[in-house]
């Protein structure tokens, strides 16, 4: 069976020092030499170590390889959320974004047999971002971006994004939402708390407001998917809808239509780690509407992409929608691109 | 079938002026008088609007009436989360958790048959908790307590707590863990996300910390329940489990015993809205784990306490169970005192 991997993470091997370019800091950058492995490189952030990352974080042939162990056609290629970068200066961010999504684009050029781009935007600052959205679109042929679960203090159903929706469902380009700046520090320090349970806490947040802001209701073209097979939304569902129907004062204040029959109208991520939650993942979201994700190449990933569908009592024509239809009808594209 | 509803919230009609008795404000009192409709009182918070209750809040005739329509045997009864007051001077937490509970005590009494009483503890003082853990199995014969999701700037896991788990342990008094204190404000101020997203995230968070924080190694006898069908955790458990596996500098730490090992030896109560989440609620967390908790007397909670089961394809002999028998072994009590 085919597949396509929704979400992946790259990053280019090798970026300009940020801090020097845009004159202050806060920026990640990639040391090779200073991790002393080979294959091996540190992300630093003001010197100080953010995460160590493997040589399949960078480098496309090192990710085929993979791919082909696995048995994964085709990668969507996102960058890793702690670039989004959306705390800069607006011009920093979009010089930033560019870089990015050029060198993703290089990559994507030398297989496009085995890789497609989503590409990142400033979305702090609309205008700028509706420029990247057009570039993605007319020059680097991308079909979607990846977008943070907020941007700074706006949730996304801000009035300010609405103009990178529109844009987005104007130009067929799919928006990938995934969760990132979770609380940090204090309660969380313990226990990987901010990746296992902030994550999934972003993500549902993420959800209900696109679903109780009214933003599919305003933009009914616009395909957006959530990672980690929605977060905590699906198995809350039930809660958030009776919230909304006891509480309207406080839940039904821009949208009028209820959450539930928002269901099958927006796309999960099948990253959930486990076959009781990928059941109730698919009877709450729907089968043409998740979609093989795994985040690689982290570890907290599914290290085998698409195993959990595979090895799954599910039948054959589902797991093929799962693991590649889906993500074709979600991005707009013909299998025959790959083949 | 008998119900017996682990998770009620009750308050006394009337109780003093904390801002007089303590010397500072930031306490809860009961407006009667200022709601303006008969049969409603406000609960106000320093002169402001927190919420508006109802009869059934602190009426255990108008609760009975209730409990009667809708066929709830035994009510397990505890206060409102936002009176759990661990903010508070020890000594006045002390106090007001005694106002509380000899109140309840007074409830309970009268009608036996119908309502056992979960304590309410100064938390954030264990050596005052532990004073009044002893009163309360001594003198007022509760077979349980209600706590926090956490206490200030502890995790249910911190060490200071051990005497208190301790204590729960030797007296035999059960535990149950209710969110609250969840962050507010900012991109938390719309569609009640503190409610709908953040309270499953504060559960999740409770039991990560209890799980991987070794609480249950330590005290292997502590009978514990979350509530709201666990929050967020158990559709996260893969993620969770997974992160365990591939980062124990990070999970591991104080506990060697993976999550998923855990399963069956807690209690979550069956707050879930949704009858598929009900199913994954049950395989996840186990058939003897699960017992009806309904919310009453609020709006969020489950209207009708038990219909999710009862209308659910499950065998009587699995309702029986998730509706009264599981609650019976999680409290230590025995049928007959009921009837």
């Amino acid at each position: 069976m085919l597949k396509l991997d929704i979400h992946n993470h790259i990053l280019p091997e090798k970026w300009p020092d940020l801090k020097a370019r845009y004159g202050y800091g806060g920026f990640i950058q990639l040391d090779h030499a200073g991790c002393g492995v080979k294959g091996k490189a540190n992300m630093m952030k003001d010197g100080k170590l953010f995460r160590v990352v493997e040589e399949n974080c960078w480098n496309p042939t090192a990710r085929i390889r993979d791919m082909d162990e696995t048995g994964v056609k085709v990668q969507a290629l996102s960058t890793v959320p702690v670039m989004f970068s959306y705390w800069a200066k607006p011009e920093h961010t979009l010089d930033l974004s560019r870089l990015l999504n050029d060198n993703l684009a290089g990559v994507v050029a030398e297989r496009k047999d085995r890789f497609v781009g989503l590409g990142t935007i400033p979305a702090q600052a609309p205008e700028l971002a509706i420029e990247e959205l057009r570039r993605l679109k007319a020059d680097l042929k991308f079909p979607g971006i990846q977008i943070g679960s907020h941007v700074n203090e706006w949730n996304l159903d801000a009035k300010e994004l609405y103009p990178v929706w529109k844009t987005c469902e104007d130009l067929d380009i799919s928006v990938f939402v995934h969760p990132w700046d979770m609380t940090m520090g204090g309660r969380h320090s313990k226990y990987w708390l901010p990746w296992l349970v902030g994550m999934p806490a972003e993500t549902a947040t993420a959800i209900c407001c696109v679903l109780m802001g009214n933003v599919l209701e305003q933009f009914p073209r616009l395909k957006i998917c959530f990672a980690h097979g929605g977060g905590s939304f699906p198995y809350t569902v039930g809660r958030i809808q009776h919230g909304y129907n006891v509480r309207p004062d406080l839940c039904a204040t821009d949208c009028k239509t209820p959450p539930r029959e928002y269901l099958g109208k927006f796309w999960c991520d099948s990253l959930v780690h486990d076959p009781v939650a990928l059941k109730l993942l698919l009877e709450v979201i729907g089968d043409d509407r998740v979609m093989l994700g795994s985040d690689y190449p982290f570890p907290l990933g599914e290290h085998h992409p698409g195993l959990l569908i595979q090895q799954s009592d599910l039948p054959d024509s589902l797991k093929r929608r799962l693991l590649f239809d889906n993500a074709l009808e979600f991005l707009n594209l013909d299998a025959s691109q790959f083949t």
